[in-house]
């Protein structure tokens, strides 16, 4: 679908100006100045200056689109806002390729706006002509080579596409990449999104020989559900590394559940982000930082890494930042430290960090290289130095360059270098970018960029989730749902919930309603003692209150008791009340309480949530999220991502709780608001779990219809 | 004390080098480049090769200490290891008055090296001659100015004073400092730290009026408690940020109680820099980005945020920024909004964060910092600018400097920029930097920066603790230590340990040692029922084994049927053990179960902990940590420090806890470890706290001794 984006054979420029200082004027001479090697239109129907050519630049300018005599891969139009859709209509009888609309004007104005968007959306797909934009900075590719941007400056060819919903970040991203020597396959400025967004990218940039990660700053995902989904295909096989800012609260609904207390756009994204395998980065710093480690070096075959250094301190804070990153300090194997042994000073450290000493020159660092390179305890490599007396800065990154490049095999691990200054490591930066070794500023930022690619490598390793169905009863819920709208309600509890989790597979206390109390006292005789009691009426909300709830029930005649006292105080205080009897219901005992349920979000659709219950969730705010479908391994994962964890697995000897009854469970009532996207909330509260191999219970559960 | 190592009159180089490329020339060649205004001596007993003077550098060469004609202020020792006790002896007699050892060889090599450091302390003592290292770069100081330090470069004249204990980092840090135009006061490396050590730097630098801010990379402390002590006074008027690595536990002692295996040398130097009032760095990068901060611009009033920015995403950034970092976002006054609504154009906004348009020159930023900065709602000021367009990135950093120079006042603000970029900005730097704005590439590090300084803000305005004192009962405590040592224990727990908390004002459950069942049941009804009871014997360690232990008892006839039983049973199972008769205990009833503890660290002395108890310690670790002693106010903060705080405010209409009764309990513990140095560890788990108004109460003790 981008193919005439990012391989245009000719490119017109609707709106070029003669005037300097003009964006029309700006990006065709910066598509001048990119070295595209097709033919360039400038358009622009008012005619020169009296006097002078009808040229700018050297190029001879066409009054309309029309006039121009061979075919058009790309437009670039930067004309006001109004004459947009005009302009988008020649390119689609002309038969443009692609469109990058520039001008601003559109939803960031109000309304009137928006729809304008629409109508190009239509158009584009009516006439199989993507468009980027409106409202962006304009697209960079070095590899056609062309620059249709107002940006200043290009960047260099490299492995990194990049694309922004802030055309202004671009520049000051850009800026960056100018300095430090960081390359770029493709550059997106997005723009408003009215046609192309994050998914045609990626999707483009995943089959991109020239590509080998993918950096984006997000503000907004268009479609969530279909991004999880793509997107997790993609990172599959490419690192995709993303900001997204903006962390308020995306909808303004009020919400009545925890799960909805909790959830929340934040959580949402950092679940959908995981689920998809997307890296996120903090800050543009970090942002680079993860981009060049895979733009430059392999990835790594596990996470024990070695360090070498020329200075103690740093050393100690790289072993430091490392351990903090949860990546583990390779141990060296002896025939490593003997080799060491050989070639340092004997005041060396042999041992992880090795320590080649503050007057190591190149060579002594070069036999280091070597010999933790060739240790297959060794899975990647952290090089620190500092600009000592004797240090040889450009030698000794070099070396480490060479060693990178002629890795015995069969596995190449990846190389980063920390050299810690600034003024005397201009050229060591340069070669750095140059021979594609990964250099950071601290040991910090290094280790967080390895922990990435770790992050990564295990990523890909792993294979794409499975999604279980289970056998259920949907046409029981949908007739629930259906009963309870005709009664003019969306709130569901009680009664109706037990059925529907019954429906989905999901166990509930037996229980039954009785209209006597012999049929109670039968049932509860047939369930076994104890048994709770509670009033059955349509009409009382607080059962409490009438005394309507009895537990711990232990023989027939209690039972009978309490029958008869719920019903004589009930007609007591409500005489109006229609009263169907008392429920009796299995007294649940043992196992531990969850809480588990599902928000909608508005960008990602179910946000499944899973804590503990009672003070877990409501002092300590400690639950974990995943958007449904997720597979079992996930709901497993979720699970174990809380910090109380240790009470499920069991502490002082208690027996560990039925984990695969609550991942379980929480599969279930992920096919279930999967099902029924008209569930907007819902809690299983408590959901009882018992020890490995009884299984867990919802005890109580409510639910939200879409109103 | 250190007047002379920061005011020599006049330099000599023990050691001084013919020979490019030694350390002894490098340290002269920088001596001499430094512009050090008096004289200069080279030290070298060497005769000088044939047909040369006897110069170095155009300085004549001195044979000996002695033979120097006037007096010496400040000596630099580069020569081995084994002459250095000598040269520090004719140093001594020449009434050198502080000397630099960069020599290196001591401590690091091994126990000899380290006897030679001691004595090296005690001549230092002795003579009243201050020494720096050994094992060091060097030091530097531009307010003098001298270079007596073998470093590549000096740095420009600042408000920042620095020290390092990694040598290596010094040069790493001072070439980051010469790339990025950063100013030091006084720069030194520690090394070895024979002699001179942090704390005598602090002190000296706190009255220094060259410095506004030091800075610290520290992988010890000398004396911990002193530390804390000097550091929080000199803290209150002047911000010290410090690196701490290497994070590892620094005792090998097993530790057998909750607090022991919870504290550990990280969590002790947590507490101390936190009650010392220091500012931690995690990174050089932070080291810096707080640094300038402080030294460039005056402490903020309050933590309300204005935002400027020429471009939406980034904007966004930094709110993001400045919320994670617990910052509030200015809401600005409705006059600055209609001030703002005059000068921006129509689709800028005057909310914060003030967006002035990706085609704000620079006059349009210039009429935005000065609405903001004169709104008394705004307490500080973070620009953004992204190079866009029409950007005047040089005019808008002066403009920026301009309005941070000329504020209206009564309370300066601090202003910080963040411009995005880089290959375009090495000139705005420039300016930033020679006109004292603190400037960050990312708007996170703007943050965290100021961060920082509403911290110190706020630390200043504090006042330093203040410490109360209990009367309690010492003697009781050192008659039962004595006792127990004499009884060759050094563990103490049970009756022991009731008596110790009583001593120091912990109530503890009433009890008392009954012989007869009639003294039981006396006792009994004395305090109410229910009560405990508890075999009373020292030979039966395992009481629950033999029956030896009931909680609940309700009555008379239940207190003396147990009376008999116990003894019965106990006599019936151990024949010969003695048998004192029963511990009749007042049942708790009530109340939430706290641990708290200490366990003293080798580097800062008692370290007290606090925590909800059970799972929340054991599965959690959600526990607190301070350095004894400290104050009601900092106890208070201890508590409400952790995560599961809310559990004693009270939830699900729970009445709150007595925090009061608690604080008071963590204070005389601090009291009692205090007074008691040979206390290694201790746990009061269960400590039951009540409900405000009733108090706290320690049912369990266990304490270790000193061995």
């Amino acid at each position: 679908m981008l193919d005439s984006l990012f391989n245009p054979q000719s490119v017109a420029i609707i709106g070029a100006s003669r005037t300097e200082g003009k964006l029309g004027y700006a990006i065709l001479a910066n598509m001048i100045e990119s070295q595209f090697s097709g033919p360039i239109y400038p358009i622009n129907p008012a005619p020169p200056p009296p006097g002078e050519t009808n040229e700018i630049l050297g190029r001879p300018v066409y009054a309309a689109l029309a006039d121009v005599p061979g075919p058009i891969g790309l437009a670039v139009i930067v004309i006001p806002a109004s004459q947009v859709m005009g302009a988008l209509e020649e390119c689609a009888a002309k038969k443009v390729g692609a469109v990058i609309v520039i001008s601003a004007g559109f939803r960031e104005t109000g309304r009137e706006g928006l729809k304008l968007e629409r109508r190009m959306a239509e158009l584009a797909e009516k006439h199989h002509m993507p468009i980027v934009g409106p409202n962006c900075l304009g697209v960079i590719d070095t590899v056609v080579p062309y620059n249709a941007s107002f940006a200043i400056g290009m960047p260099r060819p490299g492995h990194i596409a990049f694309m922004s919903q802030s055309g202004a970040l671009c520049t000051g991203i850009l800026d960056v990449a100018l300095a430090q020597n960081i390359g770029f396959s493709r550059f997106v400025s997005l723009g408003n999104k009215a046609h192309l967004n994050e998914l045609h990218f990626l999707e483009s940039w995943a089959d991109d020989p020239h590509t080998k990660v993918m950096m984006a700053y997000l503000e907004g995902i268009v479609d969530g559900e279909r991004f999880i989904r793509e997107a997790r295909r993609i990172t599959k096989h490419k690192p995709i590394i993303a900001i997204k800012s903006g962390t308020t609260s995306g909808g303004s609904r009020a919400v009545s559940s925890h799960t909805g207390t909790l959830a929340g756009s934040e959580r949402a994204y950092e679940a959908a982000f995981k689920q998809a395998g997307l890296l996120r980065a903090g800050s543009i710093s970090d942002l680079f930082d993860l981009a060049i480690a895979f733009a430059r070096q392999p990835l790594p075959p596990g996470n024990r890494v070695a360090i070498i250094t020329n200075a103690g301190g740093p050393g100690i804070m790289a072993t430091d930042a490392l351990e903090k990153a949860g990546l583990s300090l390779a141990t060296l194997n002896p025939a490593t430290q003997e080799t060491l042994r050989q070639v340092l000073p004997a005041a060396a450290s042999v041992l992880n960090p090795i320590d080649v000493l503050g007057d190591a020159r190149s060579d002594r660092y070069k036999a280091a290289f070597l010999a933790a390179l060739a240790d297959d305890n060794v899975d990647a490599l952290v090089v620190i130095l500092t600009p000592q007396f004797m240090t040889e800065i450009e030698e000794t990154a070099h070396a480490l360059a060479d060693a990178a490049e002629t890795q015995p095999g069969p596995v190449l691990k990846p190389v980063m270098a920390c050299f810690i200054g600034e003024a005397h490591m201009k050229e060591s930066q340069r070669i750095f970018s140059e021979r594609s070794i990964p250099s950071y500023p601290t040991p910090e930022r290094a280790a967080a960029a390895m922990r990435a690619m770790v992050t990564q490598a295990a990523w890909a390793a792993e294979p794409l989730p499975k999604f279980e169905r289970f056998e259920v009863d949907c046409e029981t819920v949908a007739r629930i749902f259906a009963e309870v709208r005709a009664d003019g309600r969306i709130k569901i509890g009680d009664t109706e919930s037990r059925d529907i989790l019954t429906a989905y597979g999901i166990r509930v206390p037996q229980s039954k309603l009785c209209a006597s109390a012999e049929e109670a006292v039968a049932f509860a005789d047939e369930i076994g003692y104890p048994v709770v009691m509670k009033i059955a009426s349509p009409d009382i909300l607080h059962k409490t209150d009438v005394g309507g709830v009895r537990v711990g029930i232990q023989s027939p005649s209690e039972a009978r008791d309490a029958f008869d006292l719920m019903l004589y105080r009930a007609q007591k205080f409500q005489p109006n009340a229609q009263i169907w009897g008392c429920l009796v219901q299995e007294q649940v005992r043992g196992g531990k309480e969850i809480i588990t349920g599902m928000n909608r979000d508005p960008q990602f659709g179910p946000l499944v949530m899973f804590g503990l219950g009672g003070i877990y969730v409501e002092v300590l705010k400690d639950v974990s999220f995943r958007i449904a479908p997720f597979d079992r391994k996930e709901a497993m994962a979720m699970i174990q991502e809380i910090r109380s964890f240790g009470l499920l697995r069991g502490v002082r000897g208690e027996p560990p709780a039925d984990l695969d009854a609550v991942a379980e469970t929480l599969l279930r009532l992920s096919q279930l608001v999967t099902d029924f996207p008209e569930i907007v909330e819902m809690d299983i509260n408590p959901l009882m779990v018992f020890e490995k191999g009884r299984g867990a219970m919802g005890v109580d559960m409510r639910l939200v219809l879409k109103s």
